[in-house]
């Protein structure tokens, strides 16, 4: 199967400013899944191609776009889409003015996630991610980072693991797993998080690299999580067995988790909120990504910004997600985070278009194949009724994505 | 035409928290438009009818919602959606660091959108509102109030007020709309917004009630809209020629406007960051909604939070509207206006829910036609696949909408 893209104006998101502006009228050669040619001369790098590598005739099926937007398929790098519960009765209950400890007593918290997605099978664990994926898609996103975490057993952690692999059956989209083991403390190891660590390494982390059920390891290091010890347990072990790191880190406190996740080389270290000039620095000696979550920044009324200015003066590649999950952040839109990274923390939107797109590709490790329109990449492409690429990040809600194009296949979104 | 709803679990807003809770599996029974029978025994006032009235047999059409949440249409009750041009570059530059006044030199602000507007055809008008009006229809919308504002001269008025009226053809959506002619000085009445007022007084008013293109008046009672008095002049001729009054008040600075919105009886008071005591009693007072735009809240990174608590103790009805327009508020998603109302506001989820159904029908002049699922009212609802109706403002972007009923009409949303 191969396709051509005509009429074209492309976003490439390739370095630089002109990445960023839409060119001329374009074609896009895409042969099983990557693109092979694109015809935008005289502007970016890989630009000049043999004009019969774009001849239609090349091609079973052509696209004409009428000279709508095309911008690499929006990247959400960092999610909890999969899980079973409804948390708005806590959302509700916090508005109606009950206690925290009541709420908590009331089973209500992230255990109440863990209990209900226990519960479920994998088969209703990927029913009840699909309007929430849908969510997703609908706001151009072609690539999903999930992670497991509310399962805390060898078995229900594998559990979320498959059922959000499945998706991809279920829908266009390609889905990239991360354990997150060491998401919180199970209730059966109240009291013995080091046990609780020692079960994750010795058993959990081996098996999920054996059966190939994630390409990463995170870890939630935190004052209610995980201390730096315990973490760097967790990465030591993620290491020896091949597998890739990610860090929730400075969400809450300053504890060193990022420069920690920097110093294992980790693909990204997000929230970072409480991030000091010292981590940022760690961040620049590495080639870690700085992931942004302006949803649960939002969702908890946080009132620590990230270092945006550091980060920026650093040029520390900056990555946008929803963190969609029940307790903190529950958006399943990227624009709207991209909204949220401009209005709350005075990203450009440039830099929240890069968010989502080169910088979220680097932060799932996929840097070199994906979030940037260039030849030999992934032929994964957002297709967009809009005048510019700021409008993105400055308009929610309104129907402008026309269609979605992932691994070369094209789906309607109702464009116009 | 007539339809039976079957198996649906009503969130009826009827008064009191019963109004609230889903009922058990119920019937609705429709007629030309309107609610002829509810079957919820036991519960809700009009409950009670008899069997026959909702036999299947009576009906043309049978719907079976599967148990699935029926609630009112959703109702944007102030919106600003019919305007040309596009201000994401202002939204960029901004961001960028340009200078206020350098984007004001370069044409920025409301009057760029004047300009486009003043420049497109109606029929343009109404294509550049219908992907808005999609996002809104599609967070389950089925009454949008839409201002005039962006024309300023009779003539740009009226083609807005049509082009806004004419959405109704395009799209299943009962259309409002309001005459906005006070909304900023044309630049042709430069340092003489009097006489701009006498122009809106003895021209617009007059003509656009006698052809019936709007249903109500409004004004932008602020420092940099217009003062007191020129708002009352505006306010008169209204009131004499029979339209209702609304207001833009209290936005920026506490001049007064909402306690004189109250004091002519207007529908509603919108924004009202900076009310004081005083403005609170005088809604008191009267019939005067209290509309808030938490949109525009969060967009201009407003700190001044709207009384909540006093428009509470004194059981003063607020509405939830989107304000969607291009300089304050581009989004076009009522159930994110609903959760900026409970997380920036701290609204509760029933409040929210309220303000964007009982609330909002009030603050439209509907208070005894929709925005409740009652006997009489109009057949207009929103269908969800949702657990509890506080995921509306809990969660946002997860595809949940079943579908909609518009004058007794449904239209499916992909509803699973
Ligand atoms: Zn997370
Ligand atoms: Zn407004």
């Amino acid at each position: 199967m191969n396709l051509l893209i005509e009429n074209a104006r492309l976003v490439t998101m390739q370095e630089g400013e002109m990445g960023y502006l839409p060119s001329p009228p374009a074609r896009v050669g895409i042969q099983s899944g990557k693109i092979i040619a694109v015809s935008t001369t005289e502007r970016g790098k890989d630009a000049v191609q043999s004009e019969s590598v774009l001849s239609p005739n090349q091609y079973d099926q052509t696209i004409d776009l009428n000279s709508k937007l095309l911008m690499p398929g929006l990247i959400d790098c960092h999610t909890h889409l999969v899980y079973a519960g409804n948390r708005s009765n806590e959302f509700e209950m916090r508005l109606n003015g009950v206690p925290y400890e009541e709420i908590a007593q009331q089973g209500g918290g992230i255990l109440s996630t863990v209990h209900a997605t226990r519960k479920a099978t994998q088969e209703e664990l990927i029913e009840l991610a699909l309007p929430r994926l849908d969510g997703l898609l609908a706001s151009g996103v072609t690539s999903v980072e999930v992670k497991s975490g509310y399962g805390l057993t060898l078995h229900d952690e594998i559990k979320m693991l498959r059922a959000a692999k499945a998706l991809e059956k279920e829908r266009k989209v390609k889905i990239t797993t991360t354990l997150l083991a060491a998401h919180a403390i199970p209730p059966e190891y109240k009291d013995r998080a080091d046990d609780y660590i020692t079960h994750i390494c010795d058993d959990i982390i081996p098996l999920v690299a054996q059966e190939n059920l994630a390409t990463s390891v995170d870890v939630f290091c935190e004052s209610i999580g995980f201390n730096l010890v315990q973490t760097e347990r967790v990465f030591q072990s993620a290491k020896q067995h091949g597998l890739s790191i990610k860090g929730h880190t400075e969400q809450l406190s300053n504890l060193g988790g990022t420069a920690l996740t920097a110093q294992y080389q980790g693909l990204s270290a997000d929230h970072i909120e409480y991030l000091d000039e010292t981590g940022v620095l760690a961040l620049k000696n590495s080639s870690t990504v700085a992931t942004l979550l302006p949803g649960a920044f939002y969702y908890l009324r946080e009132t620590q910004l990230p270092p945006i200015e550091s980060l920026r003066k650093h040029n520390i590649p900056m990555a946008i997600a929803t963190d969609i999950n029940p307790g903190t952040s529950p958006f399943a839109d990227l624009t709207l985070m991209m909204n949220m990274a401009c209005t709350l923390f005075r990203l450009t939107p440039q830099e929240a278009l890069r968010g989502v797109t080169e910088n979220a590709a680097k932060a799932l490790g996929y840097g070199k194949s994906r979030g940037v329109i260039e030849v030999g990449f992934d032929a994964d492409f957002s297709i967009w009724d809009i005048e510019h690429p700021a409008d993105l990040s400055y308009q929610v809600g309104a129907k402008r994505l026309v269609g979605r194009i992932v691994n070369g296949e094209y789906v309607s979104h109702g464009g116009r």
